[in-house]
């Protein structure tokens, strides 16, 4: 069966991950080493994204800021953990000027920085500087707030959207004056994401919390949503800490308490990124390209009029048009229908397919007896198929108009529904042992098949005992994913030791 | 009489603008050199110049890209005018890890890069690598592309959204089969520019092109937008580019035409920033703070309880409440009103100068007797004062309800036409001479007094002439704005050289 794309997830899913972001528009690699380029869809997707998001952040009572790009070096040294775990990928800016020498574009030796910069990877330090200054008293907090903005971690291996040096990201930042106040606040941001991924990205997860080792350097509690990709492998979609004391101790964010008392803010960040869209891509996207939510679709329904250069031309673009116009006067998921005639040069058979790849939910080819029956043909991307064939839907013009909003409703709960079934079908909770995990997935130990994850109890060991787990795993190519927030009462023998398990968590490989 | 700001226009303008800066709550500096911390207010606005550009350069045909921040450094080496006026200010990665060294931190003499990378200081280079790449036929014609970005350019004396290192922009970027075509979008984007300052931002422009020593490095053309400040400098709040074929020469962006031949594309490049944020400052602010124009007013409408801790405190809450979400279902503008309650702790007298000087363009304080009377007192921010005293406006309840919006429009018009009127009044077509410019000028060279600009023909000299009239005019700290669009049929004398006019131009102080 020929399909739209040039790889099937079959043969070979991490190619046919390349060949989707590719062909899709979805975005391209970059002159610049580790950086990527985001085309128009997949840029419009991001967009959505933000709006959504962004709505949702400020529906919470965060206000966004904007703070500097470049961070002086030494700050990032005042918190001893958070400097271990990103001094490794930074991007250090050392001049501020070039210079022709001898023919050659070098840095100017004369302008060289006496205390370089770095490209921040993350905010924490720079903004619990401007806490510091703003925080002087209970009255001032909660300080709550945002940032939309691009970061840089220097990674040696890349992919498009999942793991790029440069990416683009909200950050929430929060100080508070009390641990309890600061742990709410780590939950609500958690939940957000939650919410905001299942509703909006028809993207199940499972929010958790994550183990001592996987926590962000300088955090005393780390926790995340993970969704499950069609290979089985887990997506880390976005991530909320809590801090603790430490950032406020480094960079002495403290305020005078009710009681006269001076003391240390409790502070909070929380961050998601573009990595989402290869999320979206690998929960939604099938062997003939993506399959956009319809709440992310930068356009939800394409018209694609059928030109046979003859006179009744006119009648099918007037037709289209008309259509597309009573369209886009709809509402959908809060917003106007995002309807769009492409009238761009080309083949209409070409057209179709590009926007296949794409994904756009609905997709209406329109000939001459549309026209004049006043009917149209519609593809659902989400069914694309019947067997090898295209499968096409005939309807009123009239009844598609009054149906549009409830069809892109329910191929949003379609998407959804696919992807809950594939996560909650696919977690064992029969394994009890390492023996039985290592055969479970050390028969594959290339990733090529689909395993999903494990849920099992540990006992959640600390310091040498943790490193030996976290060995073992890595043996089978596998980490902690999250403890899920939601437990049992009572916990079985621990996987890894037999003594008394203390919480269940999430083992799965993951990218 | 007491103002609201520690600083009036009068007393020194310079520190008037950075008194507003400061406490209408819109941006400070940050310990990065150059780079500044967008505040609540400030971003808020700047969301929502963003959100309009953006509809608009949408609604011509643009699609939103990403490029990389980071560009090679031989990418900026190949276009020869380009490097030498952007090479001295650039921010030059050189490094891409830190390294603990006798326990300091430390560019890690081991990750130098191979080929330093610069960040970005407007991105035509790297988006003109991608053309090349994008590009082959004339059927891939024109590409209309836009970016909001983070550029970066080191200088050195800086001031808060008017010339800052790091600063937020959009970039239109866009490739042509013809010149026509490429100098009609030029002036599309110009006119966007034009049209968005005068009915968004509500401050009068005069649009025409730049003098050749004034040239984007690499343009053939340049146009701009030139805003006159309650000083009376001109502000560039917008520039458009006609690039030629020189990004495409230097970049080999080549397509063949429908005549098979290889051809040059005709590239355009347009930006506009956050500047545009201070013109909006100097045009609109006053002795009391900003008066923001109600369309890119974060909130529109403010209510302020009046509470003292009394058992009546609940029913004034519950009338502000209500009141509050009545105004945010109307609309203004084509988007919902924002009208906002404002409960947060402490005094509402505070609370009241802390809108008035961030420029809420209605602001409503809610005592009992208005909640038990079902009306509102109000106060205009443009109008903000009858002699010393604060103005209020009483209303019932439901006729200001009813007339929300049309007094949103009303003060929009009203911040409009007197920034239209300091414009177009204050621009001298009586000078002739250098002798009676100077006279002019040259009266208050420090710049204290308030001076306008002139306009005047001249005979656009090139070469050593132009440096000549260059050198005079920044004896008087005077520059060429622009040659504004419209023209009259025949010119006066050439104001420098007494030979026959050419074109007219603008000269001003400027920031």
């Amino acid at each position: 069966m020929q399909r739209a794309l040039s790889v099937t997830r079959a043969q070979n899913f991490p190619d046919w991950y390349q060949a989707i972001v590719k062909e899709a528009d979805l975005a391209e690699a970059s002159p610049t080493r580790g950086c990527m380029i985001i085309k128009a869809w997949g840029y419009g997707i991001w967009e959505l994204i933000q709006q959504e998001m962004d709505r949702r952040i400020k529906a919470t009572g965060h206000d966004n800021y904007y703070f500097p790009l470049l961070i002086p070096m030494g700050f990032i040294a005042k918190e001893a953990e958070h400097v271990d775990g990103f001094a490794k990928e930074m991007a250090v800016v050392t001049h501020h000027r070039l210079k022709n020498i001898d023919g050659e574009l070098k840095p100017d030796p004369e302008a060289e920085l006496t205390e370089p910069m770095i490209i921040r990877p993350t905010s924490e330090t720079i903004i619990g500087d401007a806490f510091s200054r703003w925080i002087t008293s209970y009255r001032d907090l909660p300080v709550l707030l945002n940032q939309w903005a691009n970061v840089m971690r220097w990674e040696m291996r890349t992919r498009l959207f999942l793991r790029t040096a440069e990416f683009l990201w909200q950050e929430g930042h929060t100080a508070h004056a009390s641990k309890d106040e600061a742990m709410d606040e780590t939950f609500l941001a958690l939940e957000l994401y939650r919410a905001f991924s299942e509703e909006w990205l028809a993207m199940p997860v499972i929010a958790g919390e994550k183990p001592a080792h996987e926590r962000f350097p300088g955090a005393d509690n780390t926790f995340s949503i993970e969704a499950m990709m069609q290979d089985g492998k887990a997506l880390q979609a976005g991530t909320s800490h809590y801090l603790g004391t430490h950032f406020a101790e480094a960079q002495d964010i403290r305020f005078t308490d009710k009681d006269g008392e001076r003391k240390l803010a409790h502070t909070t960040s929380w961050g998601t990124s573009t990595r989402m869209i290869g999320g979206v891509i690998m929960t939604h996207g099938d062997d003939d390209g993506l399959r956009t939510p319809p709440t992310i679709a930068p356009k939800q329904i394409v018209l694609i009029p059928i030109l046979r250069d003859k006179p009744e031309d006119e009648a099918v673009i007037a037709y289209a048009k008309a259509l597309g116009e009573a369209l886009r006067g709809l509402t959908a998921f809060g917003l106007p229908v995002r309807a769009h005639v492409d009238l761009k040069p080309g083949k209409s058979a070409d057209k179709r397919w590009d926007w296949v790849r794409r994904g756009a939910p609905l997709i209406l080819e329109i000939g001459p007896r549309d026209a004049t029956n006043g009917q149209v043909s519609f593809m659902r991307r989400d069914a694309l198929r019947e067997g090898d064939k295209l499968k096409s839907h005939a309807m009123a013009r009239d009844e598609f108009v009054a149906q549009a909003p409830a069809l892109l409703a329910e191929i949003q709960r379609a998407v959804f529904a696919e992807a809950h079934a594939r996560l909650h079908g696919n977690i064992r909770t029969d394994i009890t042992s390492y023996h039985d995990l290592a055969a479970y997935f050390g028969s594959d130990e290339d990733g090529g098949g689909f395993k999903g994850w494990v849920r099992a109890p540990w006992c959640r060991p600390a310091g040498a005992a943790l490193d030996a787990v976290v060995e073992k795993l890595k043996a089978l190519k596998l980490t902690i994913r999250n403890a899920p927030l939601d437990q049992p009462a009572t916990f079985g023998p621990c996987l890894f030791t037999g003594q008394p398990g203390v919480e269940e968590i999430l083992i799965a490989r993951a990218y």
